[in-house]
């Protein structure tokens, strides 16, 4: 057997596809919804005001909870948890980007569940149901819309962990992609989220066995659509086609489709080593993956450099596999993206790499990766790479 | 708003698939299941002794309903409601191909219903609910497995009608795709299967109003993948590869996908010609479309010949709108499939073609298509130039 795919999620797409979403909650049996946001973009575009109104003029009673912020906390994860039980709430609506999104999964896993829900995080428990959760997408980056993850930080913690659950009761009912919703997202954003669109395609063609060919044709489609469109977006961020194209590659890069027929999940080697940066230095997720992918790629490279070769072919028409990791960077650069840690700002010395290379591997208990497995030391030379040191 | 995706199917994907039918159908609660099929080839096969098998080691009961043929026939899906009915059965397990699902569709949404199933074939009511449908494909070709679709043909009418019915609760609960139950698959059956899959997708691509790039580039991907291995799959019918790529694009290309940000769901105006063809005459599905299309596109060209020069392009790397015609056509030939009705054995004559395409219109009450609306004279100028009269 091999992978397949499960994404029941409803989705709506285009210009007002907001607007639907006092006919979708109404569908899905929601009496009371918890809307949750971040820091209060929503607030300042008027699509928060626009909202509740939808929701009053359909008898739909809700509570307010913002201030998710990127890296979402599981502090905040606590206080949803806490207002969903007290007020009786029956469906969870989230409104904004990955984090957003993230963050109201937790808080439907811990509802339903009970308990601490960090045991689900660090897997001390298993994800048994949820409240239901619907979103309205306003970044393009996770694709936690369609997809079975939730990333979660325990700021409660030192040091602090960042830690990722998957399950099938993470796909959410709905999710409402207006493109136009995406409009403001800055530049860096664009280019971070966009990068972290990329990476779970890629993440997912590198992996053990043999690969399918139709799987790996469809990744080569959506890599070259990011690469095209964007810097049309960063240079025009009104562009509807750009967005467009940009949030449905978000969406489809981690729903699963692309690693359908494949023989594993993929690698994630490079999550793993980003989210010791992410947790530690909040760095811009798609960012720190930008930092990282060519040190992991060079050290990778000896396990099969025709897989590269068919990704460079498939992407650049070109089919050395140094190239290949070279015209990624490139593009990454041109999109003013790091390809080192220096880039992101931080000064990461050997013993910054020592402390992060035992913190992905959980102080020398787990290995990562699938298309080449990971230990601690090896993840100490891929920092050591990446940071110049 | 532009066209979403709801596909709420679990695919389970590869080898093996099928083994896992007695896991699938106690995770959906079925306890009593009609077992519906063919005309014998998984008997033949023994695929049919190992799901009885499985099901008898899982404690779940079931009963046989087989007989399907293609173009499936009303009169056996009352027989299947009755049974349903009578039996108190909970779930239906189609094994087979197209025909096998679009007539246990139907029986679902009879059981469920009550009255007259075909009132919702011709639109007389509209499907509120279904008894749970899970499929083991054993062909490539509709799609039905993660479609919304069912097509029925009443045989107990003069003219006999086909009719399609399209709702969410034609979305199935699992589908178990395992390509190696293809490798019996005729030649003949593969490519015309194959044809009805480049159709689904060629269908969607036409359409009125601005088209979204995404959705374009993958259904080019698409279309390449079943042009690259259906001859590899006529050529060596065991090799897993081919069978893989196009079981998978099958899905792929009938389940939304290639819709996603499309202002309409598309033209479907050679579905509507065609149907006629097999209706009457009994033809394979996918010959029909081959022997339909070059006429049709010939036809509606100048409507926006860019649309075709674009398909050119993606697909065969010609960019002239006539050449991507021929390229169409010269690839059918090389598979064996008919490029007019003569290639189907079937003398067309004058009133045949009026005939069929008063059938098409329901008697000059509807028009079809979308990138262009057709009515019954154009649609008898197309029979008559698929026919060389």
């Amino acid at each position: 057997m091999s992978m397949g795919l499960y994404t029941p999620t409803d989705v709506q797409f285009g210009r007002g596809a907001e607007d639907k979403v006092g006919e979708v909650l109404k569908a899905y049996g929601a009496t009371k919804v918890l809307i949750h946001f971040g820091t209060g973009s929503i607030k300042r575009s008027g699509l928060l005001d626009k909202i509740e109104k939808i929701l009053q003029e359909n008898d739909i009673e809700y509570v307010l909870l913002g201030g998710v912020v990127p890296n979402p906390r599981v502090s905040l994860v606590r206080e949803g948890i806490e207002l969903v039980v007290k007020r009786n709430i029956d469906f969870i609506l989230a409104v904004g980007g990955g984090s957003v999104l993230d963050s109201a999964k937790a808080i439907g896993y811990g509802a339903y569940g009970g308990g601490d829900v960090w045991d689900f995080y660090c897997g001390k428990r298993k994800i048994e149901g949820t409240i239901p959760v619907g979103a309205i997408l306003t970044l393009s980056a996770t694709g936690s819309e369609m997809s079975d993850s939730s990333v979660i930080t325990n700021d409660e913690t030192e040091p602090i962990f960042k830690r990722g659950a998957n399950s099938k009761f993470g796909r959410i009912k709905f999710a409402l992609l207006n493109p136009e919703l995406t409009y403001s997202v800055s530049k860096y954003q664009t280019a971070s989220g966009s990068v972290d669109i990329i990476m779970h395609t890629v993440e997912r063609y590198f992996h053990t066995g043999e690969a399918f060919d139709f799987t790996d044709k469809l990744s080569f489609t959506l890599l070259k659509t990011v690469i095209e469109y964007l810097p049309i977006a960063m240079k025009d961020s009104n562009n509807y086609d750009a967005r467009a194209n940009l949030m449905w590659a978000g969406t489809l890069s981690h729903n699963g489709l692309l690693a359908v027929g494949n023989p594993t999940r993929g690698d994630w080697a490079c999550h793993q080593i980003e989210h010791e940066l992410s947790a530690e230095y909040d760095v811009a997720h798609g960012a720190g993956l930008a930092a990282i992918w060519g040190s992991w790629a060079r050290y990778v490279l000896g396990t099969d450099p025709s897989r590269f070769a068919k990704l460079g072919e498939g992407v650049f028409g070109e089919s050395d596999p140094i190239r290949t990791i070279e015209k990624f960077e490139e593009f990454f650069k041109s999109v003013d993206m790091p390809v080192d840690i220096a880039g992101l700002g931080l000064n990461f010395d050997d013993e910054a790499c020592r402390r992060a290379a035992l913190g992905v591997t959980f102080q020398d208990t787990r290995k990562i990766g699938d298309f080449k497995v990971l230990a601690t030391e090896d993840i100490y030379e891929i920092y050591k790479m990446a940071s110049g040191n």
